[in-house]
């Protein structure tokens, strides 16, 4: 049960309506997600998350599937429930096979536990790693 | 500083020098990075995170540079210092470019605010997104 | 589920039902919530979280409905379920508006993805921020 | 080291160039950030995240006092070096008492404690709390 | 709801069978957990999680009891609920006493605050502790 | 460069002597470290972290050195730095050998991958763990 009412389409003011509708145009689907509905509490923020979430997920040097799969990996990483179903399920959707998905998983499970073994051990970082940086 | 000895090749046991030399002439380097040096005090670790990385981090159904770049996206969430420089340096060395790099720092970045957007809100995963998985 | 029982007022031991008791007082609440349940396992846990939550949430520098909405932050970021459902209701209990609640979750989002971008270019801290600290 | 280099204003562009003017004349001061010259290497997310950043952190229901303490707050669960000291440095430059800051961690370390035991235990949530939710 | 079908032992592939059949002898279990369930959709990582979870587990230098209430804590710590759950009743069901829960609690609750303030105000590391470090 | 005064003895009130003095005492040290030092700067937060350090790490259920590993397993998931040096060196000065600490990391980072993999695919808790809890 969420903390914020979630607010529909037809209980929506027409600030929030007007999103919707960018929305619902841009990603060509029949309504908004609850994330939308629980954000259009604050129009605020909806409007900057939205606004947001198009300029960064847009294509561009990186693919929209492989913006979404690194989307994924940050929300399992942050363990985030509605985002891990969400970008999983959005990932899928734009074409993710199976075998990729188990890859994808493989790679965040990997890195997490090295992740930690590094942390433990506070590995000084190589000459020649910080010696790439910022070329 | 570590919290452990780094082990160089000259002071490392034979089986410990078997493993450095296969990540040598697996990788095509002159020497292994910290991480191996460290793990190097638990030879059964060293063997077991060395085979698992090589299986795991293998061309397969994602390319090489995509991995990484997950990779990086979990180091980044999960903030170990060390895999940061140091899969962002191997992200580079395997042809990543700028914009590339700033493309996924910008959707490691918006993940994050939406993950805790989500979570803070409690809001309950669309019936969709549950309707997708494991199909 | 939980991994304990929650221990009721009527199964309690003295000791516990003593804490209980005070808690009850100093709340003006007729039980105690699910929480204190679970803790009632070890009364020793019980007795050193409710002296340290009285002791650290009263009203000083800080007002109570400040404490509370820097609770609900860290539950956030930290993604314990029930203190953001629990601390949430309070900082209501205690007079959040819906729209603070709405400012506090656009800056806890805002930090999450600043905190995600300096993290991953391991940015160095101005000198004269270090030079502000311990004044 | 960074993992990008730090953009100047003097090596900026144009384009860059501006997003640095504005925030100097709103937060009046003679120079950016680091964080802002690291983010330079991408104008588009400059940009965004400044945007943002106004937005977010202005005066509304919340006073920027408390803002910056929640940010805090978040920088100090979420573990970022970065933006522990920038933003610590900015709360005491906006008034940010000893003593307020000292009830802020304190705070911060209850909230982490009581998170991590209600996390460990799968305390079921009160159904008081969820009845309040999205009054 | 997971994000992928969960591979009971009659839908099976030989390969995985095989693995599970060895889960089943090695644990003395009449059927795998659904965690194994699921890994099977990738029997590479299956076959890998397995062959490390065997050897890291097994008794060593550390019995099995203080190896799985390691596993809880961090499981906590990383706020993963299967792990949580699984780990919890695998360390009851090794001979973990309610009083020992208890202690385990306490010090992951102290610990989670104590690193809290930690962090939040950047102790430098005394010189002794860095000494003994890889001695 | 931390974010507060580090308080030394000459420095400190009565009031905080006498808190450093029963640490000194108890510990059987010359000095207290730096930590302590930092949190001098809020006598009621020295008290009460003092106090409950004290009675959360004594000898009971669990021996101390168990204590201290599940201290730095919560510091590395939690990546506190200074807690990771210092609680490390503690396991090591309370007799942890090279052996124990090689299987204490392997164990955290053995459950950092399954918590990750576990959490990515959202797995159904298995009912038998539910059942065990809270028996």
């Amino acid at each position: 049960m969420a903390t914020v009412r979630l607010i529909e389409y037809e209980n929506a003011t027409p600030e929030v309506r007007a999103v919707f509708d960018d929305i619902k145009r841009t990603r060509n689907v029949a309504g908004v997600n609850n994330f939308c509905n629980a954000l259009a509490n604050h129009p605020m923020t909806l409007k900057r998350t939205w606004k947001s979430a198009r300029e960064v997920m847009q294509p561009g040097a990186l693919d929209p599937l492989t913006k979404e799969m690194i989307y994924v990996a940050v929300s399992v990483a942050n363990n985030c429930n509605y985002c891990i179903h969400s970008h999983t399920a959005s990932a899928f959707a734009k074409g993710m096979t199976p075998e990729q998905y188990a890859e994808l998983l493989a790679v965040v499970g990997m890195a997490s536990e090295t992740n930690a073994l590094a942390t433990a051990m506070k590995v000084p970082v190589d000459s020649q790693f910080l010696a790439e940086a910022g070329k």
